[in-house]
């Protein structure tokens, strides 16, 4: 996996901390220390398998003898009643994880599958799908992992990373031309400057200053295929604002290169996922 | 606020340091360190309310001296238009701090609405609405704060404070009986044993236990009608699976004591709010 | 055991910062790194053994590749002269890790030993022994752990698990009956109400309010069996205040179903137990 | 105070978090935020008083806006009765800190005062109270700083300051005139090197090393006498073993420099203290 | 500032933990806690003045009432004996965190001053001076603010945030063409791609496929020339390697974009600047 | 190794966390998370090893199941070309702990290489080569240990092990001696007592007091000889201030028996050491 484990590892023990206090209270009293399950995890929905190997380690958490095996890895297409992967382990490390590990494969399917759904209506045309960064808290590095696994990209992951001029920026600056300039004279070198622009105008300054990228924010359709026009390649274009599965099409068949949907990572459906556990062996 | 400040600010501080890592290279470059401004909160949505005290210390955290007015609380029902609140502080940690105070209070007020909706649809009926462990990973204490916000009631919080038996855990002990013997004799006193029964014959075992609470899962309407009946108040019932905004008025008018709902918390829209900045002044 | 491992270790990894600090200069010094010893851990006390596996623990994180077998596990009965453990492994690691491991087997062992005491005394009496949330600053999951371990039960953990009614409480509400109402339309579901009474009279209006668990504060047991008569079962009965050895067989003697102890936690006297290096083998 | 504030804060956090998890789900869902009382820590034992300022500490950081006076410092000797201190504020934050508050001033001055003991004890004799590190997981900043507050001193506070030689280095390297040259050789010029000896002879062989400090390890009193007398001011001798408050005197006596003594930080008994709420002003 | 407040307290407290341990021995057992200081910071050297706020601060976290007046502002050009900033507040703070805060200015001073010196060697020239990611452990965000201070510009902050080839990716792909047209099609749309080149038939292949930034490898400066002429502004050049002030001004002159710089973070020279305690008013 | 792995580890994933924020964006999306590799650790300086297992340990926390050889371990003396380390394992943790690792390890050669300089030329001499409290934030345990491993000792650790009485803290007291005194009656017995004197009269003072050791401030090396035989082992002699390669020596032919230095911490040139990957295997 791309992820760094030990990132990994700090978000499940706090979502285990939540989940579980210090101890199970129904499982601890009732389930022997030393009783081995196993357990499948089966898809009762469709759509794009994101977080396996996390919910297969937050039973490893637990017990670091769990042995499993995963069927489907990330990113794969499932449909109901597929088998994802299968785990034994001591039935209290199995009881114990199950909702932290559930909730986090579920939201993170959800998340690629949502994205997905974007990317395959989007399909033939010049244009990717992003992310923003509109995630939610303490969840960041995950969603954005789950967008690209989903087959979607990833816009800038900070406020250090790309320079993303608004209205407020601009105000402060007198022009956008101006205020461009400044960025460019201050910025580190491997850093891109984009801008946000309302109207075919600004467009026009926008490409004047040389930015890298355009963002067209809340444009028409038909305007934004005027902006494909004009901008003939001088930068990289990208539709913000009212995208849905809609609407999608159309835009991506303005000829922009990108599509930035915060709905992906801000309202996620959680993707069903089951966890059965087989009667236990003594 | 119900909610302890200091592991408020600790997520926010996570949140943040998700967004910027270590500078807003648009802002900072752009920005003078001593410009101020004003920013309005916006609803942009219909619902309810929550989480706007912690958009307000977003800020606070950024730029100790802020000022704001809070005019809708937590808990109010917002229009389209509505003005929420209104803060005004330095530029830079407006913009540092917007997207971070935006994920938060549009996630919370997204579960509050959520919530209140099936609240709204239970009105006149026994039926409380109730969340799960169904929680996002850090989230737990946010989300459940909300869902109370949005007239819900909060589940057991984690696996240490209430006893919910399941199947594995009965198998485990031969019997539901055993099993909650067993529990009876070591739980602490201060915690209630819900149990989870699937047909007629197991809702008698679960009475004749003397079980705080049971669990009538994924029960037609028609079957839970006659658990209501059979239970007879001798203890509490809580009808789990299958619930939407379709089916909970008839799930409701069965009688049980508590609806709960996972979507409510892990399958989140975002509810629509804007931070609009004013002209600012030198 | 019933801890969750990564939360032990986050308690013995603070233990081990607060008494390294960065080397041992002794042990560093003079005992080269590749010297293995091995020590047992011999018991010179009598009572019920508690944190053998986590004193284990301390020195498998200095040394991962120690080796150690537990003879008598927790819950044993212990004697003087009692071996409880072996362990083999690098000299240095032992030699550092030694005062973390006795500080804290002594200290559960301490707990477990007097509550067992206390469950000893109340033996053929309808009471059990519960601790309370007087417990040391960062030790409440593994004092909690070794109440149980030394056969008490766990009264509350957190102010969020239960609800319990005091003085103030109640002034706040007008009456101890509205107080009670109020608690049960917004509490959630899962969570037990315990009212404190001072007299009969308080006892009475207590058990109209069908108040899950009443606690008698300081009553004498003269009281307290009139208390338990009243009572007759339609709620659990919780003694609290003057509990000492000497008085807790007439209070179990009373009837009363739980008899709650701070100084179980509170005032713990280390368990002796001495770990003996052997001559190390080159 | 001695202690750094933000070092004290992280404990009083740690304490907190497991006392609230993340409500107090009787005074939230009972007392208004708005509301405001005051309570008076109040003296219900005799002995010297430690940690009140950390116990207004936890009040306000739940509340900012508390104020409060206090009236006994500490390091006073105080009496049943006694108020220690006053303060105001809300009342949900006085409800919530309370426990945390009792349990770190109780503990606190529980170890003052066993300290305190001892050194009143051994007044007018030659010896001062010294800790050890048998501490508390956790704790051992603020047990030592207790310690001093009750009259005691502080032994080493970890590994890496101050070189003390027990059998086992000794073993390592053939014999203690050689383990002490290496230590010597190798060691910071500013630690200390103390050396444990059970008999005269080893006694003589530590003095000709040069140790700073020699810990006479479980001898009696005439056998400690001698060794004053042979020693003769050429290294601060220090008792240790079979230290109570029936031996303290007699072992002071000898006119060893130091009595090292575990239980003032490792079997330490509460101090009773209670927080007497007023009733509240609407 | 543009830095967060509360990552830079993070990292002082990290600071003053280690060097305080728990007390400072010296001065709470010689200073009166309430006694009263002024100190002055004084350079006595000559460059660039870079975390005097961050000095301040540490002052702060140990006693919030202090007061400083900031004389020179981070960027400042300061001489021998200038007078940077003068702070009055309790003796014990002031002497507590002298260590600490005189560790991170003098540090942070001597990132910019050796920074501006470089900055100063190629003035006239196109190229600007960028640090690289050979930081320090855990000083990143405050080094890569120095080098900004001292006139420098960040190169990329962390391998998130810009792709740059080198060998060992190219290997893995076959060639460097195939290697960009790979990232190209995968990287997000705000991520720049800097290849490193070795030789001029390597640049030209760099240049065909579009790379953003080149980075010439450890060229001469004759080769750099060349590379220069025959980029012809279709990429930023970076040169590397070999950069000393002796090297610089040529390196400059040769017309490359970015001149990075290990040394200016990784070897770093404190700047000397002391900290003067007036005598004490009582 | 003496230090303690789990505190490295915490070093090494701040080190980790800044550099990779949460994939390497190159590395990741060329290169298969299967492909192995083996690299090299080659030094291209000469000077003392240091900090080799630390670099190693950074692989092993991205990819558990590397394999690798140290060839030479700290403390070797090392030759440009020598190969140090060589490791095997998969090519994505490699590449992403490459920058860390040599960060690292070229930081900690740099100091034990600056400190076993200084020690060479004291060969001989009475005089050892002693650190000081001027270290990196966050780095003071792996600075110290450099040190050791150059040859040097370490000074005091931090302000609660060892006591040092400045101008200030004797101005505070009206004497030199009274300070001592009442030092002395309150500090811990395992603490030693450190005093700066200027002039041999201060020097005088300090010796009458008893003080363990002196530091002769910023003296000249005749004054410094004079010093020396006044002490006539009195006391330690510690000579500070004006140390450079240039003047150790004389400095260290006065007697002195420790010169503590600054610039072996705080102003650290990195030793070069480079990483070179082998073509992979497939």
């Amino acid at each position: 996996m791309k992820l760094i484990q030990f990132q990994i590892d700090d978000i499940i023990k706090t979502a285990l901390n939540e989940d579980i206090n210090y101890i199970d209270v129904t499982t601890d009293l009732l389930v022997d220390d030393d009783r081995i399950s196993t357990a499948r995890f089966v898809s009762k929905d469709e759509g794009v398998l994101c977080g396996i190997d996390i919910a297969m380690r937050v039973f490893e958490l637990l017990d670091p003898n769990v042995e499993y095996n995963v069927y489907l890895k990330d990113g794969s297409s499932v449909n109901k009643g597929d088998i994802i992967a299968e785990i034994t382990g001591r039935t209290r490390a199995l009881l114990k994880g199950e909702r932290t590990a559930l909730n986090l494969v579920q939201h993170l399917s959800g998340v690629a599958s949502a994205t997905n759904k974007l990317v395959k209506l989007a399909e033939g045309t010049n244009a990717g799908i992003a992310d923003t960064r509109k995630t939610l808290p303490g969840l960041r590095a995950l969603q954005k992992y789950a967008v690209t696994v989903g087959g979607g990209k990833n816009h800038r992951y900070n406020l250090s990373d790309c320079a993303m001029l608004k209205d407020t920026h601009i105000d402060a600056y007198g022009s956008l031309t101006n205020a461009v300039k400044v960025l460019r004279e201050n910025l580190g070198h491997t850093v891109k400057i984009e801008v946000e622009v309302g109207s075919l105008d600004e467009l026009h300054e926008a490409l004047a200053t040389g930015a890298d990228i355009i963002m067209l924010d809340n444009m028409s359709c038909e305007l934004m295929s005027k902006a494909v026009d004009i901008t003939n390649g001088r930068a990289l274009l990208e539709a913000s604002g009212n995208v849905s599965e809609q609407t999608l099409r159309s835009i991506a068949e303005t000829g922009v290169d990108i599509i930035s949907v915060g709905a992906i990572t801000h309202s996620v459906k959680a993707f069903d996922i089951s966890m059965k556990m087989n009667k236990q062996e003594e």
